[in-house]
């Protein structure tokens, strides 16, 4: 049974909205102090208000103990299941940049490093590099002729770098060169399969001349390559879900992932404020059925540490919360792609709260949106792939399944 | 997707430690007189306290309504799906008396039985028979030679015992000699592949002339075979979870079980308490990173209808649970591999009261360790396949899946 071509067939096109309002990293830990997590300290009547008024529950992002990054995260809020479909970390990198990837081409994420005279990697991050030298390498590294294809380098972040080979008939099954640790050399790159064999010879060739000119170059004397991929092959939500769908999202990651399942992307500057995108979505709201707006301070206030500031990202979505309301959508899922607590630092594996509303979605005794809230929803604990049918199903939008 | 090979490329080796205590059977069900069940019956102050600092659930062991034997709820606690992952009745009898089995070996579960002079069955277990007398017939039936292959006959107890086929390419896809019920004649034995039909022409050979030899006894005239298997190529917890993993349990079943995914095994007595197992746990604690403890009198009490045997068996453990506390692992985890409720004097499928505690378990409202009070947990129903890689996220042993 391949599950998104049944929801295809019993998909519904309306002119009902579903609105899924994604603050990345939601969950949270509790604080040592107070022993509530960041939502539960934060002021959040309109939220609160609204679970009153909504089903909630725990959402498990791909499966328990699994611990997301950005791309699965978003994947399984989108309804496809991250075991299923996969998004190499090339792909991941040029999305990151907003890169103007075409037709066959491979992506590979890029690290300068530096290697001692035996070529032995001995720090995989070449000291971090400033953005700025990366960038003049990367200049360099443009000059690296290849017979019949081209290598296009784009610097991203400090030692980071993006690969793009592009040419014809490029299979993008290559193992990586990065060894993943120092103490060891480059691997040669190797190809999975057949159809990846003349990409394999490109690349090693294009790493060999890469070297030459970095020689001299210090501490970045070397270049690594992983993750090589090529765009992933996802059939649409206009497809699945028959929804004409907008992502409202300030960083170019995410406006990549929507894309990748094939949203439209409303411009919005990487400063707006939540209500500024509320806003985007309000004089845009005749134009879609559906529409995914990302929040990202709350993910970077929990990767820094800082659970104030976290607390702090929450209450401004909920002050806001009141615009989305007055624009009457059908359907509001609010959520996050994973956890982020701030004491971790990090994504977590914690299931994060989720919270549904429409006419029809049978509320449940929660009055809180919080961790311990949802976790009393009558949703209970439940899978992310299930929220885009139950979010259909609550616009009306799914017919019934077999006679 | 491979889950398990999937969890193998996120796996991180540490020294943090995850304990996995499993009380036989623990689920049960009311006591008609009072309306609470053994755990709700028993108290366990200590259990109760570790519940109101963990994360508590239910878990399904293999699906709802599903009772487990001991092998398929075994495999689920490690996280082994016992759909796919699957262990002869043969190989559990072999595993249950510490048989040492040899690569390629065929085992079957045997009985002594009773036919009438027409070769029908009238008593498949030959009125239960002493195991002195089953010992006896097992002697008699040692003697019998096949070519090229050995026939090992031990006995278990009563009228049971253990058949090993030894040879060269012999398959183990061989259907039953027991028909299952009395009145009917033993079926016989067919392969099911061609690689078994060498074996099942020895096992036909050797069933005939177990019936000659034992024509002359009372009750027991006849043997039965059943459950031929081999045993299971499992990929092993260092494999799957770079863990260091060691069993702690009294009986040799649960011993093998544990062996069969690569666990070390540390010798213990059966008649050892649950202190004297928690004793042998702290004296390894630095070798390993994984314990498997095993209670086994929880089960037994069940399946004897001894209500308050099965609360004084609980009872022993929570009076044991602050030695364990003591020792400070990362993670411990308490749970069943099914429930064996006394009432029903047998396992059953009611799902297992679960806690998990760690440092990052992100605590719920659960302050009783008991069947109502893990209904309530904020892990909810989940699949006990699931409780591996979420204690493995509890130790900080799971990486982010995918960039």
């Amino acid at each position: 049974m391949d599950r998104l071509s049944e929801i295809g067939k019993i998909s519904i096109e309306s002119p009902d909205k579903i609105v899924m309002l994604v603050l990345d990293g939601l969950g949270g830990l509790p604080h040592p102090d107070t022993g509530e997590t960041e939502l539960e300290t934060a002021r959040t009547p309109n939220m609160d208000n609204l679970a009153h008024r909504s089903v909630c529950g725990l959402l498990e992002p791909i499966s328990p103990g699994f611990t997301p990054g950005s791309g699965p995260g978003h994947l399984a809020l989108f309804g496809y299941d991250p075991f299923e479909f996969t998004i190499g970390r090339g792909i991941l990198e040029a999305l990151g940049i907003d890169y103007p990837m075409e037709a066959g081409d491979i992506a590979a994420r890029g690290n300068f490093c530096t290697a001692d005279d035996k070529g032995i990697i001995v720090d995989r991050r070449a000291g971090r590099i400033s953005t700025e030298k990366a960038a003049e390498l990367c200049d360099i590294l443009t000059a690296i002729p290849l017979e019949g294809a081209q290598a296009l380098i784009t610097p991203v972040r400090g030692h980071r770098f993006l690969l793009v080979l592009r040419g014809s008939n490029l299979g993008p099954h290559l193992s990586d060169s990065d060894p993943g640790r120092s103490g060891l050399k480059p691997e040669r790159v190797r190809a999975t399969d057949e159809a990846s064999r003349h990409a394999a010879t490109l690349v090693n060739t294009w790493l060999a001349k890469a070297a030459e000119l970095l020689r001299d170059e210090h501490p970045a004397n070397m270049a690594l390559l992983r993750g090589f991929s090529q765009h992933p092959d996802l059939p649409s939500m206009q497809d699945v879900y028959k929804l004409r769908s907008a992502a409202i999202a300030t960083y170019p990651m995410y406006r990549g992932l929507a894309k990748l399942v094939g949203m439209d992307v409303i411009p919005v500057a990487i400063d707006s404020t939540i209500e500024e995108q509320i806003e985007v979505l309000r004089r845009n709201f005749n134009d879609y059925s559906f529409f995914f707006i990302h929040f990202k301070p709350t993910d970077a206030a929990g990767e820094d540490g800082d659970f104030e500031a976290k607390v702090r990202a929450i209450e401004s979505v909920d002050a806001a919360l009141p615009k989305l309301l007055d624009i009457n959508p059908e359907v509001i899922m609010i959520t996050g792609d994973h956890s982020t607590p701030a004491i971790l630092k990090s994504h977590s594996w914690h299931p994060v709260p989720f919270l549904l509303y429409s006419k029809w979605c049978r509320t449940d005794e929660t009055s809180k949106f919080s961790e311990r809230g949802c976790a009393r929803g009558a949703l209970g604990r439940m899978s992310t792939l299930d929220i885009m049918p139950l979010g259909m199903a609550n616009a009306l939008k799914l017919a019934k399944y077999g006679a």
